[in-house]
């Protein structure tokens, strides 16, 4: 059965669900940064997938990182599956901007994360339900 | 035609050649790293390649990631596309130990590179072209 580590819990905001992962918002408005965490129980590395869960979840990252590239307006997309902290199978996927706070280092550790406001967590999951409608699960 | 940036140059080592992606390795003692590079040119997203070629890179890079992790007796894969400073599409996939120099940041701007000897850049050259070779062109 699948379970959100609290950690991810605790710092992103669900948007939706695609076939494979769950799209969730970073709580960070220093950066548009989306977080997709497959479905699936102890999976600690994309090559733990079943091979059609590997191809599933690259269409569903290159289809998210298009998707806040060109909703972002974003000068370059960082994608990266790290889990060092949080072993819970998870891929950032980054919109940076050469204005942005940590550019062009990576964004972690880089800054204290800025939460967004009640409203403003609405405004961007809304915004990203609506530009990823073509891949959400209905 | 393919042209590798002069920092990738500069950077790496050749290992290998994948049938998208060129394999490099980092000159970094501190971290067993590998460099993917699709050998495409005025590429700088993943989205950008063709979804064949999309398709392939994610092979290569799980394919890369698996044997990265079996052949180094890591803790944990990194694999990340930031192209941040190097535009050039390229992927790092890093294998981490709980007792490495960063853990458990990321590798990036943590520490300085400690370059291999050449003796050394030859036997992991060797080493990593033994444990890919069922994925090397020949």
């Amino acid at each position: 059965m699948f379970t959100l580590h609290p950690q991810l819990e605790n710092d992103t905001v669900i948007i939706a669900d695609l076939p494979l992962c769950q799209v969730r918002l970073m709580n960070d408005a220093n950066y548009p940064w989306l977080v997709l965490v497959p479905r699936q129980s102890g999976i600690q590395e994309v090559f733990e997938l079943s091979e059609d869960d590997q191809l599933q979840l690259n269409l569903e990252v290159n289809a998210v990182a298009r998707c806040l590239y060109e909703g972002s307006a974003a000068d370059k997309i960082n994608i990266a599956a790290l889990g060092n902290r949080v072993s819970q199978l998870h891929i950032h996927v980054i919109a940076r901007y050469k204005t942005d706070l940590a550019w062009p280092n990576p964004v972690w550790g880089a800054h204290d994360a800025a939460p967004y406001t009640e409203a403003e967590v609405r405004l961007m999951v809304d915004k990203w339900q609506w530009l990823l409608k073509p891949f959400i699960m209905t």
